[in-house]
């Protein structure tokens, strides 16, 4: 605490990433990374900007990355916001769409991120409980407020809606902006981006993507957003009001390559979700209860084992998986998928464990 | 305008970074870049670090790369704020550190996006004229203020001013955060990064640093605070509530490298403090006046020719210089300093201009 803070500064509760630990020979399932490199198309893009020009600003505007995530998606590149990471992307978000006089909704079991962004934007908000399954339910979202956000698949849970479910908020939700965040979308969730084409682009959806997941660059801190131009004209404006250059050059031109390889995206998730399934069903012979998921990660309790210590047990086997002691989940582990050897030391350390 | 929009976008105006152009052949002498590249060794830690490892998230703390920074300054690790660019690091300064209930004051002429920050984050600002040869005077700031920001050298500028100056401020200004914005300070600028080693470190001098020039690392933005502890903790408080990763791994192995090849740095400024002595003494033959420099550009003006003028008649040369339309400074060109050869260039269209 400093006399020297800003009043607010004073009110905040930091976001607290997963760790980053520094041991050697640890099986790491806990933030999410995929298992498998990046395009290598990326690494070789960035190895050709990695030269004297470094000296040299970035494009400020991020212009060719914005033409070929808008070339991906079916849009223009003005429907196209870029960030360091969704993470920068939502809090740009939270100040320039989401601000308004009503509170902002999102789920009672969310990314934890959310509530942190609206301390620091002094934004007030509702949460809305899950269902008893842990299922998004969009009619509970179509209340007077001032802005809806929602990941889908939602995390820490795995669980995802259909595209038509949030179609159907939309066509009762006109007089706020809904954010869909689809930070995990490559798993198996219908995306809401193609809703974003043509003269049909509803005023008020946005989408978030990032590269940190499905496209394995979450070292190079690339996040995006989708929506109508007048949307994405008040985040530019926000922005530029913040950092112009956001993105480095090698940041884009990794980002440019990576976009540009769908199919190595498709091979990567492909195996993520074959992995997935694999292990959702050597946990259930165990006995523990797994939520439906189409992210790369499961949420996932065991009926006579504390999550605490199921976490705990784990850790020191040297596997880290992600436990919340928050209400309603603690008993919950969020396990990242990974490759099927790093899939079969979780299984046999959980084997050992409940033995 | 979109009726989406947060309230305080709509009253947005966004900094205007110097322009990127995408012509070849072209004398870029406008946004202060390095004329020479990082050091080597910069550029070979970045290459060691694009592997597949760049699916995992960096570390979010940047710890290696804060504690060359302290070792580099003779601080601790606590004293080092990390940020994309300094752009980055002076957003948070301003949310974090500078909203306060009294206005902050910079000076009439300087850096243009301290306004921009101070209308994106709602805080009142007063601006001190600077005196008749466009010097700042310390002591005109020692009035009740939420706090102190001004650029040594100053931009656009280019006049600093001297460390004991600075330190008289201190010592009448006690009750709010004084903000020596570093950014140009290695062209023959005394920084005031000394003032916070051991006991003696000033509670509330911040210090900003970037690698964007001296370091010739624009293209990779990475910049840094300096600081009380305490002062660093308001700002981490504020980074880990808006993004926890804003430096990317390839960011912070390169900046790592770099800052620890001070002599890469040094051998660089003594060539383009080199090229500046020579570039002011041909301009002043050629009826320039030229504000004294310690930065890596010049600030000159041509008492028979107008500036816009001048600027577009080495633009239609292929030579771009940076011009503002302000109150005081229009008459003014800033050059950036470049290669003995870009210097020759420029006089010689100057000379053909004036002709």
């Amino acid at each position: 605490m400093s006399r020297f803070w800003s009043p607010v500064v004073q009110t905040l509760t930091p976001y607290v990433p997963g760790e980053q630990p520094q041991m050697q020979r640890l099986v790491k399932l806990n933030t999410n990374e995929s298992p498998y490199g990046p395009s290598p198309k990326a690494l070789a893009a960035i190895s050709s900007q990695t030269t004297d020009d470094l000296r040299l600003y970035p494009d400020p505007e991020g212009t060719s990355l914005k033409q070929a995530i808008a070339k991906l998606h079916g849009l223009n590149p003005n429907q196209v916001f870029l960030g360091n990471g969704s993470d920068e992307v939502l809090a740009h978000v939270f100040a320039g769409l989401l601000k308004q006089n009503k509170p902002v909704q999102f789920p009672d079991i969310t990314y934890s991120f959310y509530p942190v962004y609206c301390k620091l934007f002094e934004i007030d908000y509702k949460t809305i409980p899950l269902g008893s399954d842990f299922e998004i339910k969009p009619s509970d979202y179509a209340t007077p407020n001032g802005g809806i956000i929602f990941p889908n698949p939602n995390a820490p849970t795995g669980r995802s809606i259909a595209r038509s479910e949030i179609e159907k908020l939309l066509a009762v939700n006109k007089d706020s902006v809904v954010v869909i965040d689809e930070a995990y979308v490559d798993y198996g969730t219908e995306s809401c981006a193609s809703l974003l084409r043509g003269n049909a682009c509803p005023e008020n959806l946005l989408v978030v993507h990032t590269l940190s997941k499905s496209r394995a660059l979450a070292g190079l801190r690339v996040g995006f957003a989708l929506g109508h131009p007048d949307l994405i004209e008040g985040l530019e404006r926000v922005k530029n009001s913040f950092n112009s250059y956001p993105l480095g050059r090698l940041a884009q031109a990794g980002a440019i390559a990576a976009i540009e390889d769908q199919a190595h995206l498709e091979q990567s998730s492909a195996k993520v979700i074959k992995t997935r399934t694999v292990l959702v069903e050597q946990l259930s012979a165990l006995g523990f209860d797994t939520l439906p998921s189409t992210a790369n990660f499961i949420f996932t309790r065991h009926p006579k084992h504390a999550g605490a210590k199921l976490y705990q047990a784990l850790r020191d086997r040297g596997i880290i998986v992600r436990h919340f002691k928050s209400p309603r989940i603690e008993e919950f582990l969020r396990i990242t998928i990974g490759t099927d050897e790093q899939s079969g030391e979780l299984v046999a350390a959980l084997k050992e464990i409940l033995a």
